[in-house]
């Protein structure tokens, strides 16, 4: 059923009425430094939300057996978080109308220099229209609007007709097996909405992604024998540069990849981190590369991970050094394939209606050239896999924020979007 | 007075009578790991040792701010060693002879990645010939070699007639304050014997050398905005390119310095150590390169920095990134200018027979492309500086080890040495 245009003002002005609350509570999850790995009392925070407002409560650990041997698991490190994944569940008194997953991340990615940034990086500091910090457009705010667009319906005693999963994820900064696990732990519906600082936008198709480290060993000389010594960090940049010759070769494919063909630089290869040698005075022995690559929806993990591998490979054959010291390349964080929201679903046409109610113009859709757990539900689910949320700015980058006009506006069109997909009935009380 | 046939077999059969006891004590040395900042027990070993003998002991602490006043000075970071310096000290009954200092350091540059060792790097262990570890050749064994050369003169009732100094230094391998601080603290005599690992030559000529940091800043992104964002390890790499021209410059200048032309690539720049960014999807925002560059003597070390400073700076405002975000040049470590020993020094004479006595062929001298400690002597007390050592396999690199036979020879060639150069007198007991 579409919406009436009192009804939908009455959602819109409730999502107003609470924002005060989504702010502080959205604040409240910026303050908390939700690093890989570090993300346990922000779930349990999540948790706590949740269950306060009488959703059913599941918590979950990732199953590295299952997700090992799952397509779509990428690669389990060290590094991987043991924080669990947190499902709030909402059922109907009667199951009337199509079912919801609303899924957001609350993993955030590490912030970089702090005295690059204008004010500390947890700091949440509201200045004008904008929420500062590391999290605050990815994606904390949207964390906060899947919960107060639930809360904004109660608020008008309305609750959605059909089951809402509102799922807290970890993991999607470095392998998106948050996500994979509530697919491998059963949890599914009619579609899945993610509120991701998409610039109020519908992401209409989004690279895979993978993680690899290349570590280089060189044979460490004195410096006073330097011509002798194999030198890992230059060895580095030379592996680099046959890394970026494949980068090259992918993009020069884009007209074979539908909604990439008037990107100019669809895949891109990110030398993120390097770490190499021990002391100035010594030739250094060992330098690792720590690399992340995209690739177009419909190439393999498996594929794209053979031509980095054999590439390397080839290279190091032909190069002075590298023949005698092969590289190893390591996968280590996501193996995950790109996908395609294919258009013409009823899903996107909810939220095409909700969108324009919410914000008074068409709903645009664009690609997305970074890793988004939508992918799960696309690709495994099979299930329409909204991505969608508000204005941001340098998100992964300096002084992150997200646009506070621009969150009640989406959470507006999310409330919109429910109250339309699911049907709504009466709040128990 | 130089010495008889019988006095010279005597002394090298008494350096053979205690070579098992010198190898034991060099094994109890490499044991150690005295890596920088780490040589407080070393240290503390080589003083009870000379105390054990029956020296004089003098213990001391670096002075940061007399160092810093010196032109000599290396720069003090936070890495800096505070390990004591020590020395013992022989005055003879009679001062007849010519004094004489007997330097070693016994800070040992990091091992590198263990796995790559044969053995662990601090083993000692002895495979035929060779004993192996990190520092054994550079320069414990010179160490132990200071203190049994005397030893050897002493087991058949003979000690130098003249006042001899045996200096334990630290910081040798990364700012050669140590030894400055001996100079600092008035010790001089009229020579200094060095016995670092130079395949039983004498050192001719020693390059300066500086360390410095090269410290970049990016503007971080998302990655998917990475055509947006500086990158701060690619513009290490040009960096470090422009960074290539000067070494090709001052390679290139080699005629112009004496001791240096037939050198193939006298002037090594070393980039060391390299560490950039957090993660593998952020575009990285910082890059530290860590630097070792040489300098012909003559060269001052003032100048040297400047035209690195100079040109760093200038190849940024010309760099589209760069130009931006200008890299900050720190010099951080040697800040030490080269010399020369030059020819027809009484010392170098003295030296010359007492290797052709114990090695059986004519000293030969050569250049050598690192940092000596021999500079402080050769530049501030001015005095000959003789740097003259074992035979040993990869210094500073994996399986470093040195030659067990070599080192008798050399202790031998020292002790000769000492016995001409001091005169001697017979023991006090």
């Amino acid at each position: 059923m579409t919406l009436d245009a009192d009804l939908r003002q009455r959602i819109i002005q409730s999502v107003a009425d609470g924002f005060d609350d989504q702010i502080a509570f959205t604040q409240e999850l910026v303050r908390m430094p939700s690093l890989r790995g570090h993300e346990h009392p922000v779930q349990d925070l999540l948790h706590r939300s949740l269950q306060s407002r009488g959703y059913a409560m599941d918590r979950f650990q990732m199953d590295h057996a299952a997700i090992a041997a799952h397509p779509g698991g990428s690669k389990i490190s060290d590094d991987h978080s043991d924080a669990p994944i947190v499902v709030g569940i909402h059922h109907p008194r009667e199951e009337a109308g199509r079912s919801l997953i609303l899924q957001s991340h609350l993993d955030v990615v590490p912030e970089g220099l702090h005295d690059m940034w204008s004010d500390p990086p947890f700091s949440a500091k509201i200045d004008g229209d904008w929420m500062y910090g590391r999290g605050a457009g990815d994606m904390k705010a949207g964390a906060a609007a899947n919960i107060f667009a639930l809360d904004a319906l109660r608020r008008i005693g309305l609750q959605p007709a059909a089951t809402v999963y509102v799922q807290s994820v970890v993991e999607e900064e470095s392998t998106g097996n948050g996500a994979l696990q509530t697919y491998l732990q059963g949890y599914t519906a009619d579609a899945v909405f993610i509120p991701e600082p998409e610039e109020e936008m519908l992401v209409r198709a989004n690279v895979g992604v993978l993680w690899f480290q290349v570590q280089l060993r060189g044979v460490p000389k004195h410096v006073r024998e330097m011509g002798e010594g194999a030198n890992a960090i230059d060895a580095a940049t030379r592996v680099t540069a046959a890394l970026r010759q494949i980068e090259a070769e992918w993009n020069a494919d884009k007209a074979n990849h539908r909604h990439f063909e008037n990107e100019t630089h669809p895949i891109n290869l990110n030398i993120g981190k390097i770490e190499g040698g021990d002391w100035a005075s010594s030739v250094p022995s060992w330098c690792n590369i720590d690399c992340r690559v995209s690739l177009y929806p419909g190439h393999s993990a498996d594929d794209a991970a053979a031509e980095i591998t054999d590439r390397i490979a080839a290279f190091a054959a032909a190069d002075g050094f590298l023949s005698n010291n092969p590289p190893k390349v390591v996968f280590n964080g996501f193996y995950a394939e790109g996908y395609v929201l294919e258009e013409g679903t009823e899903a996107e046409a909810v939220l095409g209606r909700a969108h324009e109610a919410a914000i008074g113009a068409p709903l645009k859709s664009f690609m997305t050239p970074s890793y988004l757990d939508t992918r799960v539900y696309a690709l495994y689910n099979k299930i329409p896999a909204l991505c969608y949320g508000p204005i941001s700015r340098n998100i992964h980058g300096i002084d992150e924020c997200v646009s506070l006009p621009s969150v009640q506006r989406i959470t507006a069109a999310m409330a919109l979007f429910i109250a339309e997909w699911c049907g709504l009935e009466a709040c128990e009380s």
